[in-house]
């Protein structure tokens, strides 16, 4: 039987409970050359909810009646293929499923890594760590003394990119959504401040932290934090937008920018990426995070929820801030 | 006599009869190694208004008190300094005043244009043609058969930058306020469609004429059309913010984007830029720019307005669109 998550609404707000319906399906027999792959892990992530729009984004949107989209870790349980043997393991999009059917053209095998769980390739590898990766060392390009500003600090993506520029020798300051978060980037990631935006005027605090302005934005929340940080960003400053997170349950609402015109008066670069794009760069940038990780300098934490069944109240805790780490359904044991 | 314009108060919206006053001094005697330059011509530009808010941009704000800052061309009558002699023409940034006392390390000796007269320097060259050229060829890069959109597009800096545009083979789309200029750059500069914004929903008429979305944004005016263009906006595609005319005036309004997620989604470049930072390119533009112009490809109109005390009226034209052509003034003859 195959567990599977199904597209029944296109939600136009967050998710609710019958946008999704759980429903199983028996397993054909293998044909040729097929692969059957179980499901491991799932990456939940907030683009997640951007598929979930009725309109295409940068993937095509997901047909009412589809399976759920989403990363994938699994292992080769049967292969009638050459080029896979049971117990290989691969990563995918194939979704919010227990097993997969594959030609092999959609696997990517994992790259074996001794020293690191599975769930370093969601969590410090993949899609994560070559979102920060690139975004950080690509576009925002901090040099030693400069100011870094990121949103969603304490998440899976902002995590790392303020660990990465603080390596470039800059002043990186964090905006979290709770205490413990902003605790947490200070004293466990070593970020030089955090501002808690549940707490404090996120346009004060920025002042205050960054006496010298912004120099690079690393934005994963979109939104009208977005405006406040052009309030203080520098000349030639970059940001870097990696997500809207804020934006993504109600995609049309009106942001009113009042700091508009200092993209021109200050000469910002703001470049839009998706990771997917970057994929080239999978081999450099798994090379540095296994090696600043290894050398203790790039710290990755990982929230586990048990059970397929509980991916769409899973993805609502990014929305809530309730995750503590990147966010991951862990779907079957690696070793069944 | 010194006729100059003083700025007396910071305008809160367009510039008012008391905000800048017309007065005069002597000019004394030209002491050790200083040189006396007569101005012979005035540029008007949107920045103009800019430089009167009552804080710092990319320059510093002008002090009360002091003269009109503005972009000059004037011709040495007097000179006890070595490097400078009498008749020799110079360029620089002394302001809305007919004559410039300077040590020479505020004057930039103009290159000599044998088939084109002095204006050409103020609507060919120059701030203008620095910012076309390099807004489109660095920033925008469009390719052949990409789609550039061009707001303000008959004025200085979009009439050229479109026509920049064309001879990269890309497929052009200007925006301009009057059926007269949406003629003269569709007919006399070969855009591909024009859109008079003053008739008809840009919105519209910018999925009417760019059937395959817009690679390249081409911005002068910033406000709510950058919301309308980033409906359309291609992945990959290319925002050049080059001047926000629509915002000077009230530079804190509030502007609301209801598409700010395609800056992520679809990938999107956006980069604003001063050509003061791009001196360094003028050797290089000026030589395509005047080879451009004589083959024929390149066309500018300059809008001659005489005499200094008409200087802020000649500003507000901008901010009419009541000027056709490179707005500048005519402070005294070439040859007296």
């Amino acid at each position: 039987m195959n567990q599977k998550w199904i597209v029944a609404n296109y939600p136009t707000g967050p998710v609710q409970t019958d946008d999704l319906t759980y429903t199983s399906s028996l397993l054909p027999p293998l044909a040729e050359n097929m692969i059957r792959v179980r499901t491991i892990y799932l990456s939940i992530d907030p683009t997640n909810r951007v598929w979930l729009l009725k309109k295409d984004t940068y993937l095509p949107s997901i047909e009412l009646g589809d399976v759920m989209r989403g990363v994938c870790i699994g292992k080769v349980e049967e292969s009638n293929h050459s080029h896979y043997k049971p117990g290989d393991l691969v990563q995918g999009m194939w979704g919010w499923q227990t097993y997969h059917i594959s030609n092999g053209d959609d696997l990517i095998p994992l790259p074996i890594l001794p020293a690191l769980p599975l769930t370093a390739h969601f969590g410090l590898l993949g899609h994560v760590g070559i979102s920060a990766w690139y975004g950080m060392l690509e576009i925002g390009k901090p040099s030693a003394g400069e100011t870094v500003v990121i949103s969603a600090a304490s998440g899976a993506v902002g995590s790392l990119a303020g660990q990465i520029a603080k390596m470039q020798g800059a002043r990186v300051v964090g905006i979290a959504g709770s205490e413990e978060k902003c605790r947490r980037i200070t004293q466990d990631l070593h970020f030089d401040s955090a501002i808690n935006y549940t707490k404090e005027s996120v346009a004060e605090s920025l002042k205050k932290h960054c006496p010298n302005g912004i120099d690079v934005y690393f934005d994963n929340v979109g939104g009208q934090l977005l405006d406040t940080v052009l309030e203080s960003i520098n000349d030639f400053g970059r940001i870097v937008a990696c997500g809207m997170i804020s934006m993504y349950n109600y995609p049309n609402q009106g942001i009113t920018f009042t700091n508009l015109g200092n993209l021109v008066m200050r000469r910002v670069l703001l470049k839009g990426f998706i990771c997917l794009d970057h994929w080239e760069y999978a081999e450099q940038v798994y090379t540095d995070l296994i090696k600043w990780h290894q050398q203790g300098k790039l710290h990755y934490q990982v929230d586990v929820v048990h059970g397929l069944e509980n991916a769409p109240s899973a993805l609502q805790m990014l929305f809530d801030g309730a995750n503590k780490g990147k966010l991951m359904i862990k779907v079957s044991e690696e070793n069944e």
